[in-house]
């Protein structure tokens, strides 16, 4: 297998996050996105979508999205389980994960690349929206503040995917132009996250 | 277990559709999103998110996001299976669903809700955002139809949830102000998604 990937994106970190809580190692290949190799005719035969990262199978098949890489690999080294164990947990983890990608870091993506333009020679943007993406970014945070005031972890006991997007997308949020409230259950979770190996993994 | 939903919604339609296809009953409640139900107190308390569908079940916990609800399903009711069976098959099945849902329907939903207003009294919004959302959404239809031209269904051989979202977001994006190109692939596939039972299901 071969992890087709750009070091500093978020989502590139999603997957070595959860590759080291796996333990487990895969060849790179970086990609250079600034130069525009993931939008090459072949980077497209491998991802329609033209993203990173890309998980190279030693079967010659493709898999894009970062969550469906890690899917992948919960089901090679099921242990520990970080979608969960029961439909229970499965859900519940599931829903936290949509709500730190779909909900949050999306509107952090979306602020980020429509502020600093860092993609306008491929993409129309919208200094309006990005100003109003990162007012919704930000009026999220205390919806996560509030759940971390009750559980451990975002979605309940376990350290799961949830914490890994919640991780990447807050702190990536905090780089860029979205006022992050800094708020004391998150600050809690977020020195419990920096004491695991996982935070720095690369 | 109680499903909380608003009929007409997009995703209330996935999850109808996946529990027609699972053939699983769930007693209904509607919410009515006009009326802005959905962002009472006592229905935040149910999903901070304030949207639908939420699904509550006996024990008095919630599950919110229609495809962690999908999931929650899978797992009470096994077969037929619509997340896959095996690694490979469950990580291209989750990246079809999220090529089609953080892809296609975001877009198909952003340029909705920006150029209608729909809900301009509870959210900001953005007319440029919405025109470009439209052309994002409208841009990424060959990539589902060059998918279609080599499977039967979208995630390969067998009928999947990626199948369910792109159905929802591709018809829902014909009623709304997305210019949908009509290709050949995707209309040999409609055709065949209507002859399925749940194509009509409520």
């Amino acid at each position: 297998m071969q992890l087709h990937e750009s070091n500093p994106a978020p989502n590139s970190r999603r997957v070595h996050i959860f590759m080291d809580e796996k333990d487990v190692e895969i060849s790179r290949v970086n990609v250079d996105l600034r130069a525009g190799e993931n939008l090459t005719p072949e980077f497209k035969a491998m991802n329609p979508m033209g993203r990173i990262p890309v998980l190279e199978l030693d079967n010659g098949r493709f898999i894009a999205e970062s969550v469906a890489i890690c899917r992948y690999l919960e089901e090679l080294h099921p242990s520990p389980r970080l979608f969960g164990n029961t439909p229970e947990s499965k859900a519940t983890i599931e829903m936290w994960n949509r709500r730190a990608e779909n909900n949050f870091m999306m509107s952090v993506a979306m602020a980020f690349r429509n502020i600093s333009g860092i993609f306008k020679d491929r993409e129309e943007i919208s200094a309006e929206w990005g100003a109003i993406s990162a007012r919704v970014a930000a009026d999220l945070v205390p919806v996560f503040d509030e759940q971390l005031s009750r559980n451990e972890f975002l979605a309940g006991d376990e350290f799961s995917i949830a914490d890994i997007t919640f991780l990447v997308a807050y702190e990536f949020a905090g780089r860029v132009q979205v006022e992050v409230p800094e708020l004391p259950n998150i600050d809690r979770w977020l020195a419990d996250m920096k004491t695991r190996s996982s935070y720095s993994a690369r």
